[in-house]
């Protein structure tokens, strides 16, 4: 029999890298982790999703046909590198990943931003299956965004298109990037224990403090209920500005989302749309493998449209 | 000689229609205006229209070789017609409008909402040109937006992409579409003209009021910086969101840019976009007819691209 044709999704994360290997009807057949050896440079960085790789490969009758990288920071995607990176890495802004990948696997390779992969994983194979036009919207340790318009991924003049999470109208308290009224300030992972932490004394974690408003609690309930309407805020906007009728929402604090989504849903309603129609607000369906799957996704999407 | 083959503008206002013909390198030709029979239906607008458009190609050695209407309203630019329009307007939307054009004067025509005509005209022959991402806004009774997306404007699910002027997050003041904060409440024509009148008891023209403001008026001298500080906002979240490196400003109270501009640009830099670099912010050039320009050139670039 012919080896089936696979697509490899490496989502590189600060701590974690995923590796997944995926069919040509974007169907997850394998998937990994490792520890991301975020401070030793670009090439330690590929050799441990390599590793990863070639051990998905060697087991399963398949043959390796492209592979997708999604990254933290601003990514050049036309160039394959990342542009820009927090100080979490070393070595990784500038390295020359798709030549790395195409050179080592000899198979078209490409990066791409994490929220980016995140969304078009969700638009191509998930949430958004169907839908042209959306805002995707990661709540994890930060407030990640991105656009998909038209049918593609939208990265902007600088590659730096989607930054809902530091846009300015969502209050007054100061954000982790130095400027105030951002919405990472409400909705984020970080910003949820702050916010908690200050109200009660008290330190838990995103998930700790949704299981906290489950029981009654009404702090825990608020702060819920604030970052839910911080998200409606930000749907409004783009929605004025893109007419997007699609806003996906994924990350770890999605988890909650039985407490996100009715505060989302009555912040919507109390104000509709100017013109055009409401979006449909969908929590992503990828999960924990949404960036990988999502840059398995853009290999294959890229490959399809060669 | 051959004649000159010209494209015709038609920018349909609630008051005033003003029709442009322009030459292949999208020169202004001629131009002409005549009152706006709003409440006559779709006919009438556009027999109002084309006998502009006949007096103008009687006068020249030229040939019509396409048409592009630049109207108000959400337009549905495939379909040919306008969707809704205020109710300045009786029977215009629905009309089939571009087939009455195509049928009367035998060349193709398209129809185009008239913020996103302002804003290709200004990126195609006008301040913007050479420039792939921007942010149109015009600054007329109320405020408009557009968008020019990697070198095309971008109309959205519903062709209603633009609307910064409804977008929340610019205050607590009450707007005209019955919901509050919005940027047409410090930025338009009407909410100028309004904000003064509550301040000082005295009504003015936003033009007056810019006069006032230059000649030491200080709450005028506030409205205009506040209208500046709200413009800056608006451009710090289409930055965040869209990664736009340009930004179009026109529309009548945009003559008072000696306010304006300084007000926007000492907002931006007291608030540097997080990731990309902060826009440049310029004035439409084409005035009073950069709407019927911008029909035209929509015209001359479909049939480029045909």
């Amino acid at each position: 029999m012919t080896p089936t044709p696979v697509f490899a999704g490496i989502d590189v994360g600060g701590t974690t890298t995923q590796v997944v290997l995926v069919d040509e009807r974007l169907r997850m057949l394998a998937h990994s982790t490792t520890h991301t050896p975020a401070l030793e440079g670009g090439r330690a960085i590929l050799d441990a999703a390599s590793a990863l790789i070639d051990g998905l490969l060697s087991a399963g009758d398949v043959t390796l046909a492209g592979i997708g990288v999604g990254s933290a920071g601003v990514v050049d995607t036309a160039a394959g590198r990342v542009a820009v990176v927090s100080d979490s890495f070393s070595g990784w802004a500038g390295f020359e990943a798709r030549d790395y990948l195409e050179a080592r696997y000899a198979v078209d390779s490409l990066i791409a931003n994490d929220v980016n992969a995140f969304l078009a994983g969700e638009m191509i194979a998930g949430a958004g299956a169907g839908r042209d036009n959306a805002l995707g919207i990661t709540l994890g340790t930060g407030v990640g965004g991105a656009l998909w318009l038209g049918g593609r991924l939208f990265a902007g003049a600088n590659g730096a298109a989607g930054e809902i999470g530091h846009a300015p109208g969502f209050g007054d308290l100061p954000c982790t990037c130095g400027e105030r009224g951002h919405l990472e300030t409400l909705a984020s992972g970080r910003s949820i224990r702050g916010l908690y932490e200050r109200a009660t004394g008290r330190l838990n974690s995103a998930a700790q403090i949704a299981a906290l408003a489950d029981a009654g609690d009404g702090e825990a309930q608020r702060i819920f209920r604030e970052a839910g309407e911080g998200l409606a805020r930000a749907i409004l906007v783009a929605t004025a500005l893109l007419d997007v009728d699609t806003v996906v929402i994924g990350g770890g604090v999605s988890n909650a989302w039985h407490l996100l989504h009715p505060a989302i849903s009555a912040a919507l309603a109390a104000e509709p749309p100017v013109r055009g129609s409401a979006p449909v607000v969908v929590r992503g369906e990828l999960g924990d493998s949404a960036v990988a799957q999502g840059a398995a996704a853009l290999a294959y999407a890229a490959r399809a449209a060669a």
